[in-house]
């Protein structure tokens, strides 16, 4: 025999749709109806099909996380919150990490796939917001957004971290300073460069362009740029637009020997910053506080599809853990 | 008009099923069949719905990945080859975290969800692989197994992986010896701490129990059982039973200013053990290979359901990085 959602709710005394809410762990669902369907739909043996499910509701109950690479611990941290505030509100979380090989591909995986989508890796020129539009699945940048697509967005205030940054090293009596800086194509690389610079700026101090450089967020550009910077210009300090940019510019002054004498600021605060061997003073974004409330913004985006849209800017403040005076 | 797989097939000139599994990227679909198949569906402006196709199929080209929490580095080192190789092979990775405050309930979610699924994280008592195996999904464990359940495998030599790292102690001279080893109920635990003790027996070292921590495989176990056991044993070497755990220890250490007179051993060489503010001596598990076999382990177990299960144990090898004498 094969057990139909209608079984399960004849057996719950319920509604048809209340059993498919119930079991999909919607909201609005009373904790003693969702026990009453989950008994009935177990004494029944009754397994709900995803499938059938999509196609009678019009709606998956996923929402599509897309996000950077996993081996890059930032995204962990930014991801996991958003997973679970997203199981909180009853809905399954889908995790794509973004690999180079196979770019995700609104056309082919998003329709009937996902409610929504929280994009937490964005590229200027990236296809993928222009193609969710398309399909309208509704979506909120977190951590980065794309210039000029209207949608909403939680992201840290890139400009004034960065700018704090070098007001630190200036008050620290730093003047010979060199910056990692990231992608020019991400909104994350080219905030913190601008408002670095515009920090040193307004200290009075200059960093000609053979103190930068620039490349991936990554552990190895960290490592390789700070190589260079200290054999060309042996800077005193060394801003790295993020954490793990610092995390491979602390093995390359290690292996210098220039760890002494070279101070090394951060950005994000991941949880390894505040471990003995980095101890990294950085600027502090508070991650988790950035994943709820992109959540927050896809669900009331989803409730209300017509919200003007909305951008929620979070304050940075820099964690002074190791200081050194040139 | 709606237009549907049909449509696309007429125009392609092939027929419905081939859409079906060319959009799909399934395998045996020759370049030039799926290229004029996707010409013609976005011509048409063709969307598959993935519902309409897991019904009409029962098959939906996805398989879950079971994982530890991803903020443990060595899962996100552990799942993107797994990722590759599946998105390789033409199915898509779905990744599950699996999360203390939902935990995976194959009841749920997994039939009509997943063709296979691959648990890269299994306790003793966990009902998920029974629950898999009740609705007939087929499975693989990776790094972990389950005692008593017959399944697929692909594991690391954690016997012969950790009795190495006693012979490397005993060889450099050390007699004070202390261990953190993993959670009892997990295989990698319970064969490592059984590998290390018998490497200890066969040296004639012994090891008494307060000279053991245990607990789970992270940071911030290894830094309190590190901490405890400088203060209580004053070792000249800890065994740590994977790297994350040594990651936390190496805090210790440094804050208890021992650093320079306690070794550490990890375990699995995740990518971060080689880096300078560690160099860590540690067990090498060829972590890229053992997802890549898990994945041909599942295809050829989708292919032929009927094949006997396999275990596949692959070797290890001790990394010499940091080395100290007592």
């Amino acid at each position: 025999m094969n057990v139909t959602s209608h079984d399960v709710a004849q057996l719950a005394g319920v509604n048809q749709s209340t059993v498919s809410r119930a079991l999909r762990g919607a909201p609005g669902i009373s904790a003693d109806t969702r026990r009453r369907v989950l008994e009935a739909a177990e004494s029944l043996s009754y397994v709900p099909s995803d499938a059938g499910r999509a196609l009678s509701t019009r709606r998956t109950g996923s929402i599509g996380i897309l996000s950077g690479e996993l081996t890059n611990p930032f995204y962990p941290e930014l991801v996991e919150p958003i997973r679970e505030s997203l199981l909180a509100a009853g809905y399954r979380p889908v995790l794509i990490p973004d690999s180079p090989d196979e770019p995700f591909d609104p056309d082919r995986w998003a329709r009937g796939v996902f409610d929504g989508m929280i994009l937490a890796t964005a590229r200027e020129g990236s296809h993928v917001a222009a193609g969710l539009r398309r399909h309208r699945i509704p979506f909120v940048f977190v951590n980065r957004a794309i210039s000029g697509v209207e949608a909403d967005r939680c992201v840290s205030d890139n400009l004034a971290g960065a700018e704090s940054a070098a007001r630190l090293l200036a008050e620290l009596g730093h003047t010979q300073i060199a910056a990692i800086m990231g992608p020019n194509d991400t909104s994350t690389g080219e905030e913190r460069d601008t408002g670095f610079r515009e920090g040193l700026r307004r200290a009075g101090i200059g960093m000609p362009d053979d103190h930068v450089e620039r490349g991936e967020f990554t552990f190895d550009v960290g490592y390789s740029a700070a190589t260079r910077l200290v054999s060309r210009v042996s800077p005193t300090a060394i801003f790295c637009a993020n954490d793990v940019l610092a995390f491979g510019a602390t093995d390359a002054l290690l292996e210098s020997g220039a760890s002494h004498k070279t101070m090394l600021v951060g950005y994000d605060d991941i949880s390894s910053a505040k471990w003995r061997v980095y101890n990294l003073t950085t600027v502090h974004s508070d991650i988790s506080r950035m994943a709820r409330t992109a959540v927050e913004l896809l669900l009331s985006r989803l409730a209300e599809p017509h919200l003007p849209y909305r951008t929620v800017t979070l304050d940075t403040s820099i964690v002074r853990r190791r200081l050194l005076r040139p």
